[in-house]
């Protein structure tokens, strides 16, 4: 596996000629970027003081040139060592002027006055930046239209570079590892916390950067919420535990989780956790270039449904994941994207096999000019039994 | 220390009381609420799940009652554990409407169609749903007044309960001991890398939830950048190393640093380390209700410009801290914000001393009717040198 950091410079230049293409197709003079992935997407800038809300960042694409970055003075140092050359920084903080009127002058003069500004504004995106802040910016610009970037942050980020499925590779075959490596965290009358912790401690020696995703719980016969914090309760023969986790090499994610019972599972739990496998087989088969995720969604509620379970229309089955634990697209009934070569895509089939008792499985894969390739190493057949 | 999780119930009812007191003087019919801290100061509700920005999360405060949830079904479980009892759910993700109408009958329910809904909107703030979302929630509420809180979330989170300094000060006391027992995490010849591992292993073990933020470096003869990932950089004798963390505990951060020198600092670094600290020193003398975030900075910046550092009136010198790593006020010479107690903040005096070497110290208190009450054991009076 690979441990190479960062990118050469020619992965930058690749996704600045792509989105310069595409902002002429769809007559934008800008795109201007607010968030951590979307400033890293074009910059390779990374630090985890985004976790700070103080200071905006902000990067432009001109039409043509490499992308400007107008940030806090704090960040020029580690800005330098990136591949951007244009760097312009204020003293910050400086709420009123919080970097505001160095962005329009730098807008204008690569825009124009009356540039045509686009912004991601579909799902998954947001504007990092208080509202009032916006709001001047728009004031200060009274010219340039301010217009979504035509889902161009999008489409070029849900096709992966082979450097970028490399890292989300790596994170895949360490988090596998520890997963295969369970007598080494998980043990019976363990509390969640504790288990969670021990996880996270093995997940860091197996080099993983940061755990920063890590949700589940146990209950008897089945959990039945798999999106909270651990508790303190001791895991006991007859529960199910389940492990979901988003951990980090080089800022790429993968995002999985693994089943285990404690003691022998029920006949139920055995049965529920064969149906997710083989749902998981059918989104396996399934995703090849050609299908939509509409398609995708499909096959693997069918099999569900023909295990049991209600899926109908709502909910997902799985989604993109790269620089955020999910990304585009969304493996649902109603989403009509068509996977193509350099996608990576989790599968997470689940089903309630019993009131308030879920069973969910997610593997990790790239779309490949023949189907899908696995990310993961695949989880166990049958349920592990922890005794 | 306490590990007491999460909150009485009178918690959430007295800030909702002080909430809707507020908005009452402010002319608000509704809070609207969309971001991880905003929606758990009001109901509890805390999941990792904000990590993946497919779903927004909404939660609105009317004049009188409890706060009503609008989120994701996927959210429902773990939501009927907090305090609230109003929850509404769509299934999620839906692109097409992605909980907006339900939002929207749902703020007319409780404000009527002409509400003057208030949103946080300033400094340490952002709108986390998709623009074109934002766009349409308020074309379809057009009798509707969308306008900032007029500070009321901001006025209250700044203002800390005994309940919540505690879990700030158990952070601290388990980070602090961390950082104390540094020969079992760091030594001569370790990267910066294999560094940082091993403090977050130590955090977790000493009881942390997660270790959320770790920034810093090592340099010869000091850092220049203190907000970068660890390098692959062996620390070598004469280096200056610094780790700067956010580690959480039941969601509230404590956020300081502390320095070491590998092998004998030079006077240059003692010397540095000593201003550093005589500005903490006159820091907390001056951290007393009624004193404003300008007189601390100044206080401060003295101390630093009588040591030899360039100080003017950029940056700042601390911040609050709480749900955020960083939140209000800001420690600037032009903040005017008045002290009062139970305002938890951070210390962080900093300087260069040669060109392109900074020191940085941190220290985390809260403000008490008669000055500051340290919440980290204060750093060593001379930097620890690791051999």
């Amino acid at each position: 596996m690979s441990t190479g950091r960062g990118f050469p410079v020619s992965e930058f230049e690749a996704r600045v000629a792509r989105a310069q293409a595409l902002m002429l197709a769809e007559g934008l003079d800008l795109l201007l970027l607010t968030t951590e992935p979307e400033v890293r997407y074009f910059s390779g800038f990374m630090t985890q003081f985004w976790q700070s809300p103080t200071r905006p960042w902000f990067l432009i694409v001109p039409r043509a040139g490499k992308p400007v970055a107008v940030i806090p003075a704090i960040g020029a140092v580690a800005m330098q060592r990136t591949w951007l050359e244009d760097i312009r920084t204020w003293p910050s903080p400086r709420p009123e002027d919080e970097g505001l009127s160095l962005l329009a002058a730098t807008m204008i003069e690569f825009g124009g006055r009356a540039a045509v500004v686009g912004m991601a504004s579909g799902p998954e995106t947001h504007l990092r930046l208080p509202l009032s802040d916006y709001a001047a910016l728009q004031a200060s610009l009274p010219d340039a239209t301010f217009r979504d970037d035509a889902g161009i942050h999008r489409r070029l980020r849900m096709i992966k570079s082979e450097a970028e499925i490399g890292k989300i590779r790596t994170a895949c075959e360490m988090v596998s590892g520890v997963f295969e490596d369970w007598p080494s965290w998980l043990a019976p009358g363990m509390t969640e916390r504790e288990i969670f912790r021990d996880f996270k401690i093995a997940c860091l020696k197996a080099g993983a950067d940061d755990v920063s995703y890590l949700v589940g719980g146990a209950g008897p016969g089945g959990y039945g919420d798999i999106i909270s914090p651990p508790s303190e309760r001791p895991v006991r023969d007859g529960d199910v535990l389940i492990l979901d986790t988003g951990t980090l090499h080089d800022g790429y994610f993968c995002d999985f989780d693994r089943n285990f019972a404690i003691g022998t599972p029920t006949d139920a739990v055995r049965s529920a956790y064969a149906t997710a496998y083989a749902a998981t087989d059918a989104g396996l088969a399934a995703a090849r270039p050609g299908a939509t995720c509409g398609d995708l969604f499909r096959v693997m509620a069918e099999v569900l449904e023909a295990g049991g379970a209600q899926v109908g229309d709502v909910g997902r089955l799985g989604h993109g994941l790269g620089m955020q634990l999910t990304e585009w697209p969304s493996i649902t009934a109603s989403d009509r994207t068509v996977l193509e070569p350099g996608m990576v895509l989790t599968l997470e089939p689940g089903l309630e096999y019993a009131p308030g008792k879920m069973m969910v499985h997610e593997e990790n894969i790239v779309i490949r000019e023949d189907g899908a390739e696995l990310l993961t190493r695949r989880a166990a057949r049958d349920i592990p039994g922890v005794t």
